[in-house]
């Protein structure tokens, strides 16, 4: 197939350092996305920027904004005057547009507040009231209300009124004369309805909905599960206050996703391309710190075994083998326990099941695995160290049971942590890494070197 | 704030489990979401469930199966008759379908097949004749589609023609009269213009794409930065095919960071609660006997070193420590690494920048932790294992060092090999893993034991 990349970037770079009029170039720059326009963005100069700024209308330019990252859109609002920067600001989604007040100093903030409408200023007002870790702080306002007790020709009037300033249109959300929550009218049904139907037929009033204080973390799930274009978003009081439209669920689970995975690796948060490195430093830096106070520990009781390891030097070679096999395996149960848990809830007798289940697989992958070991490490030993059969079997027999037991106690080790974290309402993906491996080290050595002291000094009495 | 809970579960099997007539059951029913119905499906007995096939209607069954997870779905086809089944199956989007026909035995499938409109067949045909990893298996062809050359008015009526049967109507496509893709109109735009508005004054010709053929991890990244309630899917010859919805996107970006996180934790595969053990054993075992073998090429390796150990035996107990540590910051390297290149297209020069971003925080991390261990190590031994403050110090002072220049090492291995893996067109998250490990394992083995030798044996000539 041929390649049919769309790039536009050098389109629309050609456009802007055109010489053209500015209607015409207005017009030919309107063809193109605003998400390829924000894309062209960051490489512009600043000559080149004013004159869009400029040249583009206001409807435009906002969409460009919304699709801008906050911090580079704080940047633009430095190029353009106030007045112009407050039009811009007022007409975007409001909650990309609150996130880019975050991003500015707080007197040119004050500037921009005064010069937006009373509306606007409220919409900003409730959705910076929410905490980053609320859904309400992930909303938009812009959305179709209507009361309850309109015919389906006063609905379609009210929404063709409000469609002119909302983007989300697709479901209309009815509420009661308090303001109070009541349905959602899918758009769909409201266009196919006949004009004399009653409105109340075509109201959904099991239409799912979430309350603006609940945790990010506990309603993501159910906002995908309903997989609607839109959910509203209610106060303590059932009034509606705005919706999640699925773009910020999409916004969402990237970073719920983003987040596990960069706390599974040992990092505080996700990193970028642009950070400073002292940002990056303190965001790795945590995990380090206390990974090194724990290796510290193995070390140690590592050290307790030195006496096997100077009369049986041989073992010793194979501590990382069985080390390294114990984290794999609890990684790998770790990284199951932590995505089941992300997606379902579950009963006790299902955790129970999950910490079997894991156990079961430890142990026949870990016998597997043993046999092998066994096999391919004996020989290894009696071709290559110079041993007799009888001792090299022996060593390799006793890292063959050593891997076995260290795999099945890491599995359930692996499974139980997570669920414990959970239980105790701390993020497993966050507490979970540094104590496995260090729990999975300590199993794995005490184990390995124990079997080796028993099995190999005292009982076969094996030494060099 | 008091606790509500949306579980609407127990209510609706009091109701399905009550005696009421069919008509009362049915409009009580249908006051709760799709969704928690088809969470209530698994929890009813045989009898139960054909109850409700006879009492809910085709589109409120077409709506709960949509919400099924596939395989459920295929056991309840098979409670219900044919005739009934191909009615709810014609009724689903056309991506849902598709995969639920692939759980049913091809006997059944036929049947089923034979009993639907020639038009849904020929959407299924279309949908199933692309492979899993290309978008066009993604794409619902539920969508409103107009030809470009009517008025406004002509336009509305064609939409609520198709209203009627098709869900996304949140935006209308346009094409020309060879079916070739031309643009799209906004709904809102077409609700509020006048009447005898020109249809091409909407349309915006702007309007991202992609098609069919293209992988799905190459444009996932592009539908979810234009972020649109739907993207127009085309064949080869730009006519449109179906769309991607947003709750499209939403299920392929969780599938594919699930993926990553799977794979990331060394298995090839996501796994969830209900596999059977052979299929989880088949997900670990691969990856778990790649370790197995590079575990034995680093203890090969390891045992190189063991005169090292004979003749200063206290140096092998910091070897975890060394090793874990070149091991977590490998991981963290590789996890940024990885993450950025998910999100972003690099030129070769961002790419050398990450390396040397990485190396540099490798460096300082390494600096700051390694006069750390030098301080605590070198007290520790003094204190604890009875030897000389000359003997404790130089022997955690080679751990410093050692650690520095494993964490150093450790951060370009875990930025260049997925960068190496990803220019070869392999995905990083799968590859990196086991390699990173096994290299900076062996760097860290070398460089530690290497400078034990001969910083304290032969320069020092230190032993015991």
């Amino acid at each position: 197939m041929e390649k049919r990349t769309q790039d536009y970037t050098g389109e629309i770079l050609k456009i802007i350092r055109s010489n053209t009029s500015p209607a015409v170039m207005c017009s030919r720059l309107e063809d193109y996305h605003a998400n390829d326009l924000a894309d062209v963005m960051p490489e512009l100069t600043v000559q080149e920027r004013c004159k869009l700024y400029r040249i583009l209308d206001m409807d435009m330019l906002s969409d460009i904004f919304e699709y801008t990252d906050s911090d580079n859109a704080a940047e633009y609002l430095k190029e353009i005057d106030v007045k112009k920067g407050a039009a811009i600001l007022s007409r975007m989604e409001t909650d990309a547009l609150v996130e880019v007040l975050h991003k500015i100093d707080k007197a040119k903030k004050r500037l921009l507040l005064d010069l937006m409408d009373d509306e606007v200023r409220h919409d900003i007002e409730v959705i910076a009231s929410f905490d980053d870790d609320e859904i309400g702080s992930k909303m938009t306002t812009n959305c179709i209300i209507i009361r309850e007790n309109l015919t389906v020709k006063q609905a379609m009037s009210s929404l063709v009124e409000q469609a002119a300033k909302n983007d989300n249109i697709s479901t209309l959300f009815v509420v009661t004369e308090q303001q109070k929550f009541y349905g959602a009218i899918d758009l769909k049904d409201l266009i196919i309805a006949r004009q004399d139907r009653a409105l109340e037929d075509l109201v959904v009033t099991s239409y799912p909905y979430v309350y603006a204080e609940e945790d990010i973390d506990d309603c993501i799930e159910k906002l995908k599960d309903y997989s609607e274009d839109s959910v509203p978003v209610l106060d303590n009081d059932n009034r509606l206050l705005g919706v999640i439209t699925s773009a910020n669920i999409i916004d969402l689970v990237d970073d719920e996703m983003g987040e596990d995975y960069a706390m599974f690796a040992g990092l505080t948060a996700e990193e970028d391309l642009k950070e400073p490195l002292k940002e990056s430093m303190k965001k790795r830096m945590p995990w380090l710190i206390v990974l090194l106070g724990l290796g510290m520990v193995v070390s140690s009781v590592v050290g307790v075994f030195e006496h096997v390891v100077t009369q049986l030097p041989i073992i010793m070679a194979f501590q990382s083998l069985i080390l390294d096999m114990a984290g794999n395996v609890g990684t790998q149960s770790l990284a199951v326990t932590i995505r089941v848990l992300m997606d379902e809830s579950l009963t006790g007798k299902q955790k129970v099941e999950l910490v079997f289940k894991e156990m079961k697989i430890g142990l026949c992958n870990g016998g597997l695995l043993g046999i092998l070991s066994f096999a391919v490490i004996g020989l290894y030993i009696y071709l290559f160290k110079g041993k007799t059969l009888l001792f090299s079997y022996a060593v390799s027999g006793c890292i063959g049971v050593a891997l076995l037991l260290a795999m099945l106690i890491s599995s359930a080790v692996g499974t139980c942590i997570p669920l414990f974290f959970k239980k105790i309402n701390i993020d497993p993906a966050v507490a979970s890494g540094p104590l496995i491996t260090t729990v999975n080290d300590l199993v794995a050595v005490v184990t390995y070197y124990g079997l080796g002291w028993i099995l190999l000094i005292q009982v076969l009495h094996l030494a060099g």
